[in-house]
């Protein structure tokens, strides 16, 4: 992203739209080639994760809701990796350059940057005549050797998750007129806290301290909560066992599960969910729950972690372990 | 990008093509949310740049070309702001996983990775219905605030670049049938040569060090050195006068101007050089120069920044300036 004093197409959009956002001095206002962050022995956290048109967000998508999606969905592993944000850049590929949706969506990206202390750093602006495509690739600092990795978990850890699981995919089926859309016709607040939830995730960085500091593993739940538990078990080389009935929910969510629309098997292999799933040893679960709730995010344990190889059991609430269908979205 | 136990199309084709590339021990075998980057109080130079099917390579580029290109246009951008390359996040956007296409892309990606001392540190592939689209986001080191900048030049300073000019546009046109194609039906080395400049760059990264010590501003030529030339200016609030017969040219190039089957002008106008140019105060231009030498990377003296506010004066033999009908390439 260039500024210059003749403007082509390219030059110009960044500078009415996306020069406002480069708040931060590594930026240089977007006029350099390339930005800094300082640093100070700290280790930097990167993480790429690219969101596209008919796959992570539908072609009527608000562009403001898809602006907010492409970072967050960032933000979300930063948290999980109990990294303060720093920074991002971004690549747009678009089919054709339009105020009216690069406004909102230039607007809602700076507020969420503010939101979030994580600015604009630099980034590209290319046109592809194929879906519009959004790729940002953040930057958080931990203090040296500090990154809460996906491996180190042991058996006896408590496994705890933020949130709700399971709206996002609901939210989904929804805009896209499935079973929970015909079953939530007549309550329009659940249909639009489902469709939000799809739209807008919730990274939860203001845990990041609290799982810096008492966590073993963690990561965040993108892909749905089954198969990252899986892949989470996998990287530590141990097993867990969850209680389904102990799998958060909102109360759409339930109500849905309660008159059978959905199951909740299939909610915990949906993806979307941009949650936290973390281990924690249960000599620090009081601190780590104390910690989550001075941080205003709520925490709940599901299962634990359990020694063996083979995959994450599921059990219901008479303690019958439930066979899944799929474990998790693949692009592939 | 994912390991698990139980691979889904994506996290296969991730650990059987990429998780080899991940060679950096902050890129935890790509079996982490996340990388890390060790740091040491020096600044971070953070650049990404895409290449999208159909705009910066063609539809039947092969998967190596692409590959190397992907990476060294960033690569470009970091040896222009002498900078060190650390590492890189990859997004890769793709209508299938074919293993007749990664293979080759992978195994060129890890030899350039190799080549430049750029590991893959973490990335994104998604499935997309359009054109295929790589982001590449390169990290890099420079010690604190000796990132070269775009703004910094000042009138007397010498105006250089690196290689040859005008290449890589001669080589799409080739690859396009165009003129030059016609007028090298019979030259195979020359197309071949040409062809080669359109797809696979030189980034000048052997030339960080003599930019961070001698140069004032500096920035790589990808849109055209024209456009390019007048963003540096424009940067430093100067303008430059360029003498045509000094920008250098390849002999298959200035064999296509002798024969007036293209003109200089053109040629300063067109895209992808990926060549580094930088400004020179008079009292570091013979050190630079020998710097370069000793880097390995040719650099011819071009011109010279003067005072004012127009955009650059490009002379040619007889010091007539000449009119440009475009600067530089834009995507929108």
């Amino acid at each position: 992203m260039t500024g210059s004093r003749e403007l082509s197409g390219e030059d110009s959009l960044i500078v009415r739209y996306f020069k406002p956002l480069a708040t931060d001095p590594g930026a240089f206002g977007l006029v350099d080639d390339a930005a800094i962050l300082r640093t100070a022995g700290e280790d930097v956290v990167v993480k790429t994760d690219a969101i596209v048109e008919g796959v992570h967000f539908l072609p009527d998508d608000p562009p403001d809701t898809v602006a907010r999606k492409a970072l967050r969905v960032n933000l979300s592993d930063l948290a999980a990796k109990g990294a303060q944000p720093a920074g991002f850049v971004l690549t747009l590929a678009l089919r054709r350059a339009e105020d009216s949706w690069l406004a909102p969506f230039a607007r809602a990206l700076g507020e969420d940057a503010g939101q979030f202390g994580c600015p604009l750093l630099g980034g590209d602006t290319v046109s592809t005549p194929g879906p519009a495509m959004i790729s940002i690739a953040a930057l958080g600092r931990v203090p040296a050797g500090k990154m809460v990795p996906r491996a180190g978990t042991k058996p006896g850890d408590w496994v705890m998750v933020t949130g709700t699981i399971g709206d996002a995919s609901l939210g989904l089926d929804v805009l896209k007129g499935g079973v929970a859309a015909e079953a939530l016709a007549g309550d329009i607040a659940a249909r639009e806290m489902l469709i939000a939830r799809y739209r807008v995730p919730q990274p939860r960085n203001a845990l990041a301290l609290a799982l810096r500091e008492h966590a073993t593993a963690a990561m965040d739940v993108s892909d749905g909560l089954a198969g990252d538990l899986a892949k989470l078990c996998a990287a530590s080389g141990v097993s867990a066992t969850i209680d389904l009935p102990r799998v958060p929910l909102s109360a759409a969510a339930a109500g849905l599960i309660g008159r059978g629309v959905v199951s909740l098997p299939s909610l915990i292999s949906g993806g979307d969910d941009y949650e936290v799933m973390c281990t924690v040893p249960d000599a620090r679960r009081t601190e780590f729950v104390e910690a989550a709730r001075q941080a205003g995010v709520a925490v709940a344990q599901i299962g634990a972690i359990v020694g063996g190889n083979e995959p994450p059991k599921f059990l219901d609430a008479q303690g019958t372990a439930v066979a899944l269908q799929r474990l998790s979205y693949s692009h592939f």
